[in-house]
């Protein structure tokens, strides 16, 4: 039985990694960054997501994003209100989105062409394990933290973490009622990815927004 | 792909269910009440887990935890902190426990015999998708839920909150500097799960705790 889901889940991957690197190959003909955000229930990736969004728009730039849940469309209802165009994914059970998932939901997405975007989120679903193994063609992962999650987040979920081009710490509003140690999570995550650029970010008081602005600008740019 | 893969997972879940229920009948004969806690990651099952240890010693009761973990044993070790016996489970990239685990890791547990325990907790992956699915033989799942997480994960994660049979609210007293709507995630444990016991707890404060061990004591008890 073991072998034969090792097998099994080998080939889902090897069919999703092709799906990915078309996809890839599609978005960086249209000339749009596209960004998996993964991470823990609860973290924070929509409010993140919403205000860059809003403050993307406001700098004139065209933005949309994907979104992953199981079940509900609340966050794609959430995300809609900073005026980007939201399509909400729903897996029904299904604990992260692939390549396929994404594929289909971009057909028929109206009103959105790639061609016209300089950026395309794609909020995974809540979970900081199996979003690891499944390449959506994006060109950037960005794994999320919340100070209120504890700092022993990277080495217990290393492979994502490791997995991951750029770290987002968020709410850090919370960060002294929760005692967060600052230091604790720059090394953990340190060790696990060395190297990789973090932000420290509160989608409430907009603390850090500028930096991570700044990252995506700079990340769009035609090299 | 789909159906083989579906099939498997049957198979999968048929032989864990198998291994579940002899695992059920062992923990019923011993007479230990056997509980798995479930919930996100950061959602502080392993403080609720400590503060829990310590309170059922300090009240003479024997209790005991096995931890699963991707990787690390940083909560065994946090757990060991209480005096209870502790075992770590590694499960190397697997996002949930399994009744298989269970079985191998109370094998040869050194100094612990179920007939000696009153209580035996089982701290799961942080996750809230697959674990749903994987019985332990446990009388009690209970699904944890922190304050700072958002009062919408019961509608984003059904299958979960409706296997559950208590639900524990944590971090309450972040409760006022995250904004937490204690109405909203009452009535949404509530829309999922009708009627489940729910339990507000700060396992900082302590805020909670003998409403809980009641709990305990009262579901020990020979029926």
């Amino acid at each position: 039985m073991t072998t034969r889901i090792v097998e099994l889940r080998r080939g889902i991957l090897k069919k999703n990694d092709e799906l990915a690197a078309g996809l890839r190959h599609q978005f960086t003909s249209a000339g749009v960054l596209v960004l998996n955000l993964v991470s823990s229930p609860g973290t924070g990736k929509t409010a993140f997501l919403e205000r860059t969004l809003r403050e993307l728009r406001a700098r004139g730039a065209q933005a949309a994003a994907l979104v992953g849940d199981l079940e509900t469309d609340n966050d794609a209802r959430r995300l809609a209100a900073s005026g980007a165009p939201v399509r909400q994914i729903n897996t029904h059970g299904i604990c992260h989105l692939d390549a396929e998932m994404i594929t289909r939901h971009l057909e028929g997405w109206e009103g959105v062409s790639l061609e016209g975007l300089n950026y395309l989120f794609i909020e995974n679903v809540g979970n900081l394990v199996c979003p690891s193994s499944y390449d959506l063609g994006e060109r950037i992962r960005v794994v999320l933290l919340s100070v209120t999650e504890g700092e022993d987040k990277p080495l217990k979920y290393p492979g994502l973490f490791n997995s991951a081009d750029a770290a987002v710490i968020t709410k850090i509003d919370l960060a002294e009622p929760c005692g967060f140690d600052r230091e604790l999570a720059l090394h953990n995550i340190n060790e696990i990815r060395p190297g990789i650029r973090i932000f420290e970010t509160s989608a409430k008081t907009g603390a850090g927004m500028d930096a991570w602005l700044a990252y995506l600008a700079e990340q769009a740019r035609p090299s």
